[in-house]
């Protein structure tokens, strides 16, 4: 059983939305990964996004590009937490998508983290994870410290080697 | 039975939408004209749009501001024209509804036409049916010639009043 | 106890921000509101946001116009769910406020909502909570089941007395 | 005689163009293709789109990029459906092409598909053609079926390989 | 016989329009005022420009707003300067007439003066007839000077009297 | 004595700039070329727009990037005609020239071609001589119609060899 | 002698530029308030930012609306900082000035506030004064202190009255 | 002790920012150069700007992209100038960074350059210090000299060679 499902239109968009899988392994939180187009299978994505949370998800993370339609459909349906990811694919850097995604209309909700951020979309989902969970919160914890102390490392870096090096 | 079907997502889409009913009517061409919202009815709106071609519907026209899904998904399911009316709806302008309208992944079409164009949305409709109904085009070719005329008639009146009139 | 924080920047963002206080109280979720401005209080806002968790706090709702760092600096010290309401302030139709919410770098999620959207924002948190909260889930199942019949009234109302009514 | 009309300003537009030609093969329907343009061969276009429908011609699909006017002007003349796919031309992504396709004044409709849609607008002809033509539209309905069972096959080979592969 | 034609799509520009107007009759410069549109009357706008260099027509001032196709189609039969307008119509503030006006392919030239900017264009034209009228170049001169000289007045007042006046 | 002057504000603007220059070249008008920057030599550049009309310069073609102040600069000293030319340079794609280009206030105008159009500028110009000039005017004719030779040439080839050559 | 210029290029832009003014007042630095025109006035301006660092002016703040050149001819010529203010001024909600003014050259730097951002702008010019100038200093930190507790008031007051209040 | 401080949130900022202290250098400046971000050390951030000025610091150089926080931070606790440098990160060409640092608002201001405009940074830092700095000043007065010589020198090698060269 999984606690989180990665939902996406289409499989150009793995490369990126695998950048959420992999942070969920390392966090060691189950999660399902499914390619489901709302525009080609909108009867499937409704079947399955209807069942999601009896199944067990508590988290969809949707990603889609253009007219992204996914993370708001999903939205429609699935009663829990959606995340929204919008793709940049086309000519307009990912900008369709994002409004696409954010633009919402009032009793909709999806939360959208910004433009190919696969990555933030999966941290988001664990601090939902963590509202009711203390060891996930422990481990959120400890990678916000990591983060800083990278950039706690590299600053040492470049005040010891100088900007030229 | 109608032959073109409006559909919106609230009632607040009413003033503009209805300027597409009322060319319908001037034209003679019967439609129905129905509030489904993709967002909070997804699975009425499959089963309307899944029965629409069937019932007789021709050609849908299909109205939403915001994040505007119901085009797109009007076209997922329904297999004949789907037209996009992009609403100026929150404080984007309709630059939101328009992205979302217009830039639909391969495979799914909708016809876009500008934002508030829901007069063009109908002409377009009445163009569809145009290509197989010799009454339609008649009308359309006389309803052009009108708009020309207008046209003529103010340019003329501007001539002989001159601007500051 | 409050389970949800409402944080705004400036008395200004009160009459959108309210709505979200609003939808809480329908749900009978505790709540705190809070004005601290992250560019004129930082330090205050790290030190309400450091303690936040510990008090109870289980979702930030956090709302901002123009460069608003608001929910970006909630995220980056509160380590629970942080969702971004957009405001629209000043002459950019709160597309600033969009991009300084929605544009976090990898590390730091927000989950952004709508342009002015604070009833969506409350929505999310709900959801949030329902995560592991079944009476709020099934609260939320039938705030979705009153919203998709409300649009079904107004249909009905359309199809009766047309739409010159 | 040819049933579907594509046509384009330069022919530096073929690649795209080409897209929809293909598919309109793919279905057996008779098209022509055209390099006419609107701002250097206005008096071509107007008497090229004159005698279109009286030549056999039901939907004209006309790309352009940049101050796109081409789709427009077809419509003016052509009294049937005119599909317009803006065009990445320039530095603007085409975002120029698609405002100066979409945002036609009323009286005069063009459907606009998304930047460098042509497969859509090939679709949206053959939707239109399928309005009265019932063998088009199985072909559309199993053209539909097919789009779903490919993403359902991505979907299966995700499921079985997982994302790393 | 007119040096200058003043070209507009709709009476509703005549406002913004007439502004050029003015400024040619304090020039003293003979001008003629028409309504042609270019998608409502394309043979009547390519008739008329197709004239308008032998009956002495120097300069055509086109305004349009929306996907403002008036300036480019006449400079693609006046032979002449074409000068473009763009004007604020629709949601878009006129944003899309001044991409379908400017962004014209190389080989039919406009010369786009700003948003509204009826009173740049008559004044452009001005110049482009003082290339080879001295009289003119005279009065553009003075009128220069008298800008400069208002301008002057008003920060002369400002120091005496100082802001809060 | 040069009738036309091409200004720019670096040397990188060469490459672009060089087609006006091209052009000007194949229709034997004289013309000079400089390199002028209005933020960095402001004096310079007054002392030269004010000293062009009666060293016999026409028009003046100035091309700028970024906050492209120098075709504006020009239209404040020079009384004739100023083509302004937007080049991309920078992350913007030219849309901060166009803007910085287009929009003069009223009482010094500017007439803009589109993002990197100098070709257009060249031909504009050209225009600008041809009100006074029969031997240019008859060469933009010729000009114009080998233009639409060209194309249909073009399509010509298509037809004959099919898109797929 | 004053130690600021306030800059702008017409009356109409007094009501947002007081705002500045007021401010420097507040803190009792001299300063003077300047219309000047970049393009009606261009060798004026030269005059005057030429001369004013001799004249004991530190810090020039400019603000201007639509090609808003203002701000980056002071910087051209002036040699102390140039602060430019974007303004609201036709259509383009000010997003024409602040690419104006922002998009400098490398070499002739400009620092921009906000759209509208006189405020600031004056806020800017005592900071940089307060580099030199201790007493501006604490004037500055009690200010930020005072505008701290402002929203702690608030703060305060939303606690006890709740937000219906 | 530095003067200036030079301020990123990422070491993948260095290449654009490094062009500021390259500048310094030249101009003989002490400067320091930190990697400290505003969404992962809230706390080290506050503790820094909070003791800069007393540390000597008498302006802050801050670069950051996306959603950039890290200049309104600097200035919301850094009581001198503060310049913010949009860098462009992401598929939105650094426009969302400009936003993120430019629209302050009202009481803590922030001087931004353009998108990548580190040299402008650099220059309006050293501005500042100009101020109260007779020996900067002549620095900037002949740096300023020599870029109006470098541009002249462009100049005469075009007017010699000609374009082709």
């Amino acid at each position: 059983m999984s606690e989180i499902a990665i939902v996406m239109g289409s499989d150009s968009d793995l490369p990126v939305m695998s950048k959420a899988a992999k942070l969920l392994e390392e966090f060691g939180v189950s999660f399902e990964m499914r390619i489901i187009s709302a525009h080609r299978q909108p009867e499937e994505l409704i079947a399955y996004t209807g069942r999601a949370a009896e199944r067990g998800i508590k988290v969809i993370i949707a990603g889609a590009g253009l007219a992204a339609a996914l993370p708001g459909m999903c939205a429609a349906v699935f009663p829990l937490p959606v995340i929204g990811v919008p793709l940049e694919a086309g000519p307009l850097s990912g900008q369709d998508a994002l409004y696409s995604i954010v633009q919402m209309p009032p009793g909709v909700p999806v939360g959208s983290v910004g433009i190919g951020g696969a990555v933030n979309a999966a941290l988001l989902a664990l601090r939902i994870l963590a509202v009711s969970d203390a060891g996930i919160l422990e481990k959120l914890k400890a990678y916000q410290k990591r983060q800083a102390e990278k950039v706690a490392e590299k600053d040492r870096r470049l005040t010891e080697n100088g900007y030229q090096a």
